[in-house]
C-alpha cells in the first residue's frame, strides 16, 4: 500500500518539546528574548475577516522588505515555510546524483541526509578538520560532486568560516554546481555570504526568522541568490504547495525584518552571554569549541554527552546530545538569558565537580 | 546547474490574485463570509513572546479537536499546511508507478498531474460520464492501478458522488491500493466518506479549513484515515519539514473546528445563494451543472468560457475558465453573498442577453 520511496525514509528527529513538566529549554536553539514588540500592535488590530482570502502566493511585500534589508533585488529573494522547507525545495531543485554526489561535512545539520533520502540523492560526508572546523579542501578533492551544502557557522559545533574562506571555496569550485550556505546562525557573530551572490551565480544563501529574530513559532525562512536560482525555487514551490506561508506570518515577517535595531540589541546580549558561559565552563574544566552561534558545543573529560544530558534533564534543564561516534562526548547548549545560564552553571557545578 | 527533476516540472497556476484594482473575486472559491468571530478574542490576547518557541511538531491539540469533531481517534488525523501540502505528502507516500498508474478523472483538480510530475508518478485520466459525473466503473476497468484520487464533489464541475457510490467503488477496488477522496467542498451539500475509514483501511479522506471554515489565509488542511496511513504521512512530513504549521494557525484552527454552529449557518447561506444563482442563470438560458460545492460550473450556448471571463473581468468581476478541450465553454463561479451575486447577475444580463 506504500510507495517504495516512503519505505526508505529515516525521518528527522527534532529536539524534544516535552509537555510533562516545565524545563529550562536550552536544547533547540530558540532565542530567549521575545520578538520585536512592534508585532504586538499589528496583532491587536488585525481584522480576522481577511483570513477568508488566500495569501499572496508570491509573498511580494515580504520579499521586497527582505530585499531592502540585504540590498538585493526582490527577484533575488525566495521565502518559504521555515528554512527547512526552503532547504527541501533547494535539494529538489539543485542536487541530482547523475551530476555527482552531494557533499556536506560529516558533523553538521542532521536534516541534510534526510533530504537526500527523501529525494534519492547520493552524498558523501567530508570530515571536519581536527579542530572541528569545516574542511574546505575536502570539498574540492576527488570526483566531481553535484553540489555542496553546509551551515555557517556550522551546527552543532558553532564554528565559523570566514568570508575569505568562502570566497576561496567558491572561486575554486565548478560554477555549474550549486553551493548552499545555510546561515541560520550567522547573525550571532559571522559575516554573511549574501555579498557574494553577485559574483557567484551558483551561490544560494539560506536564512531563517527562527533564531536571531525570535520567531521559531512562525515558520519563516528565505533564500537569497541569483534570479535564475530563485525562479527555480518558485517552480518547485508551485509544484508542491502554492501558498505555504499564511497571511499572519507574511505580515509579521515584514514587521520583524524592518526592526534591525531591536534584533541587534538582543543579539548582542546573546553574544555576551555566550562569552560569559564559555568562560565559566572553561574555568571549571570544560572544553568549549569557539562558537559564533547562539549555542555552544562543549564537553567534560570523562563524562559522555548522554550522561550530561540525562543528569541535567533530571534537574529540569534540557540540553542536546548526539549519539554519533566522534561527537558523543559533547553536548550542545543553547545560549539563554543571564539568569537561565546562572541556573545551568549552578547545576553543572553541583553535578560534575570533581569528576 | 539544475536537477533533472526540476527541468520536467509544469507548475500549478493558482487563480489570479490581482493587485491592480479591486475586483469582485468569484474566481478562487473563497468563502464570502468571515471566519468564526471567536478567533477575534484569541488574537487580541495572544502573547507574542510565545512566538520565540517552536510550535508542536505533532499538532496534538488541533488533531485532538479534529478527532472529536469527526468522531475518530487522534491517531487517525494528520494536519498539514493547507490541503495542498497534505495532498503532496500523500502522493509521495502512497502512489508509485511500479505498482501501476494513478487514476483520476480527466476533468478535475489541476494540481493532481502537477504532483505526478513532481514525484515522477505515471497516471491515466478516466473520462467523466457524459453528464460530467465521475465514472466509477472507469476506475475499475483495465490494468491494475497504483491508486485513485478525486475530489468529492468534483472540481470544477461541482458534481457529487453519493456515499453509496463511494462504498461501491471501495468494495470493488483492491484493498492494497490507496484511494484518496479530496473533500475540500463536502460541507456544501455532500455526505463525508469519513464514516468509511473504519471499513476501508486504504481510504484517505482529505479536508481543508479554507472553504467552509473561511480560513484560506491561514493554510490548514488535514487527512483522516487508518492509523497506518497517518503514521506514514508523519514520516513524510518529518523528512520534509518538521514544523509546517505555525503556532497561530494551530491555535486558530482549534477555535474554528469547535464552532460547528457558526459554520453551519454560513454554509446554509452559501447553499441558498447557490440555488438562487443557478435558478436565475437558467432562467436566462445558461446551462448550470448540479453543484454541491461553493461554486457552479456554467455555460451559455455560443459563448466561450474565455469570452465570459474577459467580459466580466472588464466589468470588475473575476470568474475562472479553463482552456482545456471539453470544458472550455464553461466558467466556474464562486458562490458569493446575495449582494455579490446580484452584481454578477446584473453584469451577466447586460453583457450576454440575446446572444
Amino acid at each position: 500500500m506504500l510507495s517504495q520511496r516512503v519505505k526508505n525514509l529515516t525521518p528527522y528527529v527534532p529536539g524534544e518539546q516535552p509537555q510533562d513538566r516545565q524545563y529550562l529549554k536550552l536544547n533547540t536553539n530558540e532565542n530567549p528574548y521575545p520578538p520585536t514588540p512592534k508585532i504586538e500592535g499589528f496583532i491587536k488590530e488585525f481584522n480576522i475577516e481577511k483570513l477568508r482570502l488566500y495569501p499572496d502566493p508570491l509573498a511580494n511585500n515580504l520579499r521586497e522588505k527582505i530585499a531592502q534589508r540585504y540590498m538585493v533585488g526582490k527577484e533575488n529573494v525566495f521565502v518559504g515555510n521555515g528554512s527547512d522547507e526552503v532547504l527541501s525545495f533547494a535539494f529538489y531543485a539543485f542536487f541530482d546524483s547523475s551530476m555527482g554526489k552531494l557533499l556536506f561535512p560529516n558533523f553538521t545539520y542532521s536534516f541534510y541526509p534526510v533530504y537526500c533520502d527523501f529525494y534519492s540523492i547520493d552524498y558523501d560526508k567530508v570530515p571536519l578538520n581536527t579542530d572541528f572546523s569545516v574542511n574546505i579542501n575536502g570539498f574540492l578533492n576527488g570526483e566531481k560532486s553535484c553540489g555542496i551544502i553546509f551551515p555557517n557557522p556550522n551546527a552543532p559545533t558553532g564554528i565559523l568560516l570566514s568570508i575569505d574562506d568562502l570566497n576561496n571555496l567558491l572561486e575554486r569550485y565548478p560554477k555549474d554546481r550549486v553551493v548552499i550556505i545555510d546561515e541560520a546562525y550567522i547573525d550571532f557573530g559571522g559575516q554573511s555570504a549574501v555579498s557574494l551572490i553577485v559574483r557567484y551565480k551558483n551561490l544560494l544563501v539560506i536564512r531563517t526568522f527562527s533564531k536571531s529574530m525570535s520567531l521559531a513559532g512562525l515558520r519563516l525562512g528565505f533564500a537569497i541568490g541569483d534570479k535564475k536560482l530563485i525562479e527555480t525555487l518558485f517552480a518547485v514551490k508551485d509544484s508542491f504547495n502554492s501558498y505555504p506561508i499564511d497571511m499572519l506570518a507574511l505580515k509579521i515577517g515584514e514587521i520583524a525584518i524592518e526592526d534591525e535595531d531591536y534584533y541587534r540589541s538582543t543579539t548582542e546580549k546573546i553574544i555576551n552571554n555566550r562569552s560569559k558561559l564559555s568562560d565559566e565552563l572553561e574555568k571549571i574544566g570544560w572544553e568549549v569549541l569557539p562558537s559564533q552561534a547562539n549555542f555552544i558545543f562543549t564537553k567534560k573529560h570523562g563524562v559522555t554527552g548522554q550522561k550530561v544530558y540525562e543528569t541535567l534533564k533530571n534537574k529540569g534543564v534540557l540540553v542536546r546530545y548526539f549519539n554519533i561516534e566522534g561527537i558523543k562526548d559533547f553536548v550542545r547548549i543553547t545560549i539563554g538569558t543571564k539568569e537561565q545560564l546562572g541556573i545551568l552553571l549552578k547545576e553543572v557545578q553541583k553535578c560534575f565537580s570533581g569528576k
